[in-house]
């Protein structure tokens, strides 16, 4: 139950305080009224509009300003992190062939998959003018700095999402849990701690002995991070979390307790689970309908057994093969609570939150203050998440 | 009838020096041997190495050369432009739907949207280390000076394709030749010839006075190059051309001479030409399949008229409209000849590959070289084909 009396969350306020001002500042890098080809300008802040926490540009404003830089030194760099974001957002939607994002549906299921990939390329290819004008901002040497920063976090990202892509492509199921904190840092520790940490520092004039530690604390706040979304994946309240619930096992997707359960599992009932990881997912929409609508035929008389039969193998020749049903997310669930297995991805991530908060307490050249204050409390956010 | 004594063609023999040249700086840069993740830079390299002429790179190695450039300083610039140019391809291709990419089945036709995705996404995202590596190739203020150019490139043609595919979507028709020249401006001329060819003169050196008179020359050679190209996708031989043949009809694209024929036709003749540009086109496979097969469960009796009349509305539904015929194209293209407009997009080509030779005679800063030649050659060749 909420209490009916509002106690401000340092943490909440401090996101809050940065959002606004990331929005006001993509609104007027990025904004329509800035450009000509306004459907397009109206797209690109589509996403960045739905809300989301804007926990990107928060981690470089807190740690440039901790470190005594100015807002305008960073504010530029920190919302086009956030609009990074939201184009990987749209084009790992079109991946993930995922319907919901944020409360709607995704891009490509409003728009169709043309104009959400072109709208992802245009948020990406409107990245790099902002990073330029940094040269006027913070000066030559710390501006190209950034930018060697931000070319290595896409090379990263684009890394760890073929290796995701390529793992439920193959229905690869033989990996360690070092395999998926790998393939984690890769796709999300990099775009969203370690380049908004460091790229911060840079703003503020920071050397370059400080961005080691800053990776450290990125890596593993990053790791605990995802294994609590993908635990959430499973349970979560659609409204609440904005994203399907169980969307990662209909997209087959290797979380550390998908594969701590494949690893654990009776051989019988691992290559039932691999069976159904094989399977396909059900089309948006026409799928099941289809199916309805040769029933309802079938039983009218309409439409001969054989026929049906027929029609069935058709389109199971042009799909390759079944899609999943909700039987087999739910066996494959089951299975995973049986084995423990979100036990053990809670106790994983329970262990990254701690390195995260070890690390953070050994920065004694962060001095106190509200900035620092707020990578203390993101930590301890991510660490109560894990329980 | 080809001649059996090969007579050398200078325009060729630059191009294929380039093209190898180019080849082996793109298997450096971004070739799997310098990286981990297999799968990835395999496909990263399967665009670049199907062939194409490698026209980007030329332009700049030319220019640079031209002024007194070294290979050295413009090869990686060269290189990355011809990345950006495949991974343009690569979502162009999902965009347009196309299914054929110089003699193969395209990229997501292939691997799927996904992995078509996110090797796009690789590659653009692949293309910033190697500009930020030209500081110590060119020195500071010309790769500063390289990078805005490049960020001015991917602006105009992310607008391009984004103008391009509204109309599409919103089949719009009443537009000018002016209003087409435009979008191709953003769409193809900055990326395939005025970036090229500013890069390549930045990277010998040049003075910003000599960027204005290349824009000038890259607008009037992209626009004879686009419309000549739209011009061969109506007619050309696929083994020949690589792209399938009146693909741009299928795709509903507004070429000069299809907005010609919409401007110029009689209103009963235009009604029906947007009506069927309105039309989505078939998929890939499957649609005429599953009609070929209702139709034979039809005529044994397995499946009633009325089974037959649902099945095909509830397939209409799901797709929102007919798709395009064979006989719709054929219609269309007829329409086109009858107007003229082919006769009037080749005399609009021609303009302005004679204000391109007219351009680059008035450059009388750049010497007399086989790469100066390779320029002139190159607005002789694309003036021939606009005959």
């Amino acid at each position: 139950m909420h209490s009916p009396i509002t106690v401000s969350d340092p943490l909440e306020d401090y996101l809050a305080d940065c959002k606004e001002a990331c929005d006001a500042e993509i609104e007027k890098l990025y904004g329509s009224g800035q450009h000509g080809t306004g459907g397009l300008y109206d797209l690109i802040l589509d996403y960045p509009q739905r809300g989301g926490k804007a926990l990107r540009p928060a981690l470089a404003i807190a740690i440039c300003l901790g470190l005594g830089g100015h807002l305008d030194a960073v504010l530029p760099t920190a919302a086009t992190l956030e609009l990074y974001h939201n184009a990987f957002l749209i084009h790992d939607d079109i991946e993930d062939e995922s319907w919901w994002r944020r409360g709607k549906p995704t891009m490509h299921i409003d728009h169709g998959i043309p104009i959400a990939v072109n709208v992802g390329d245009a948020m990406l290819s409107l990245t790099l003018q902002p990073l330029l004008d940094n040269v006027g901002r913070v000066g030559l040497g710390p501006a190209l700095r950034i930018l060697r920063a931000v070319a290595h976090m896409t090379r990263q990202t684009v890394d760890g999402q073929a290796i995701e892509l390529e793992w439920v492509r193959c229905n690869t199921w033989e990996l360690t849990d070092a395999d998926y904190l790998r393939m984690v840092e890769l796709k999300t520790s990099w775009y969203s701690f370690i380049t908004p940490l460091q790229a911060g520092a840079i703003a503020a004039g920071a050397g370059i002995d400080r961005l080691a530690p800053l990776e450290e604390l990125g890596r593993h706040v990053g790791a605990a991070f995802q294994i609590t979304d993908d635990l959430l994946n499973l349970r979560a309240d659609p409204e609440d979390y904005g994203k399907e619930i169980g969307g990662d096992l209909w997209e087959g997707k290797r979380t550390l307790m998908l594969l701590h359960t494949l690893r654990n599992a009776r051989p019988e009932d691992r290559d039932r689970a691999v069976g159904i990881l094989g399977k396909r997912r059900p089309s948006m929409d026409g799928e099941l309908n289809l199916t309805d609508l040769l029933d309802r035929l079938a039983g009218q008389g309409e439409l001969s057994r054989t026929g049906r039969g027929a029609i069935a193998d058709f389109l199971r020749t042009q799909q390759h093969c079944d899609p999943k049903t909700l039987d087999d997310i739910r066996w494959l669930f089951d299975l995973m609570q049986r084995m423990g297995s979100l036990d053990h991805a809670r106790a994983v991530a329970a262990k990254h939150a701690q390195a995260a908060e070890a690390v953070l307490s050994g920065m004694d050249w962060l001095p106190a203050s509200r900035h620092r204050d707020m990578l203390t409390h993101l930590t301890d956010f991510v660490h109560e998440r894990t329980r």
